[in-house]
């Protein structure tokens, strides 16, 4: 048997999710279907992270185990004519029988886009966050640093969530601006239930002089939910590169 | 009467094109539809520039008379809550009584994106041409100078359209890249049926080398379709601004 890894980017916007489900469109299905379509296999598909309704992604990762002897690069080129074009396979690999998509991960990047502008965007309507009072960007980029580092981080994990542990290494955390877009971009060794929307949207509050952005050591150290910013919206959201 | 212009910005996905037609989604219609649910009038848009279906506006503009006392900035917000979210009005202003959208028009200015990567890409499929083989981009940027001046462009309009002149100034042309991402605009006095698009093509067939770069003013004088590239698609292509 191969263990083959597919790098996966899709349009989160008709998806409810990564994970399969009955009656609603997941990726998971859509691409387990395709390769049980190309290989003429069952397929048990394992993803490394299970976006919600909305997320993007540009480097999702999935495995799954197969007898077939398709060359494992060309499931780039045999998947593409299967699946629906919201999908796409960026590359494919054999790699060793213990990866495990999940379990394998070192951490992940994720990417938050934010569209600062009086009136909407239809091209962006999907794809970003809009906001049309004017944020302070300057604000904004105190704020950031203070993400870095490992903390428990509770009160930037949805409410009702449960997990083993709360701590989390963050590696990098960043802010950039073009034009009318914002751009957050965050890595670390993991990631706990909307933390990143949370972090965005306490990030949204510190722009808009809701929150002081020093008092967010203050806010990581309460562990309160409540004095954390909004859970920003899943479309801003880019599920970017996962790390082994 | 009140004359009312406005500047949209579409996704040309999900639309048959600007212009008004029995059986298909037009821009027109949604635009000239939304003004009538908000004046109670019946309502005559006229528009500067008929974008073919699946082509993107940033700024598109439209003008329409108006008995109504609605203050004209006041347009973007009254018709963002009866327009789908695929169209959105970017600003509104009362302009002179002569003022025409197309025939007041001075220029106009286009951008064609191309992605060039081997995988494609699931979040810019409707929004860039996909170009899997690599692009020689120097060549590319040697042959877009050309294109500016005045010249006769009747080898890079669509054969059967008719128009009394095909002579136009082209101001500006540019190519850009960014990662996978090409960018080239292009302003100019008006442009002829498909002419942005052929010129994309064009540069493409520099890209692949099937065109000296320095052939381009040769192709131009030449005055014959068959001599330029092919029509790169619509998805690619959006109406940027209208100058006046």
């Amino acid at each position: 048997m191969r263990n083959i890894k597919l790098v996966i980017e899709y349009d989160g916007t008709a998806f409810h999710g990564w994970q399969s489900q009955i009656n609603a469109r997941a990726v998971q299905d859509e691409v387990s279907n395709a390769v049980k379509i190309v290989t003429g296999e069952e397929c048990e598909l394992i993803g490394a992270s299970r976006t919600d309704t909305g997320v993007h992604a540009l480097g999702q990762v999935a495995n799954f185990l197969t007898a077939s002897n398709i060359p494992p690069d060309k499931y780039v080129y045999a998947l593409r004519s299967v699946l629906p074009d919201d999908v796409v396979i960026k590359r494919s690999e054999e790699v060793p029988a213990d990866f495990h998509s999940r379990y394998s991960a070192k951490g992940k990047r994720y990417r938050y886009l934010i569209y600062n502008s009086v009136s909407a965007s239809a091209l962006l309507r999907n794809r970003a966050w809009h906001i049309p009072q004017r944020l302070d960007f300057n604000a904004m980029c105190k704020a950031v640093p203070y993400f870095t580092g490992t903390h428990d981080f509770s009160a930037f994990r949805a409410s009702g969530s449960s997990t083993k542990t709360s701590t989390r290494t963050i590696h990098e955390a960043e802010l950039d601006k073009d034009g009318d877009i914002m751009c957050f971009t965050i890595s670390g060794s993991g990631f706990l239930y909307n933390m990143v929307r949370i972090i965005a949207g306490t990030l949204f509050e510190v722009g808009c002089g809701k929150i002081d952005p020093d008092s967010i050591p203050e806010i990581i150290e309460g562990r309160d939910r409540k004095k954390a910013g909004i859970t920003a919206p899943a479309h801003g959201l880019y599920l970017e590169e996962i790390f082994y």
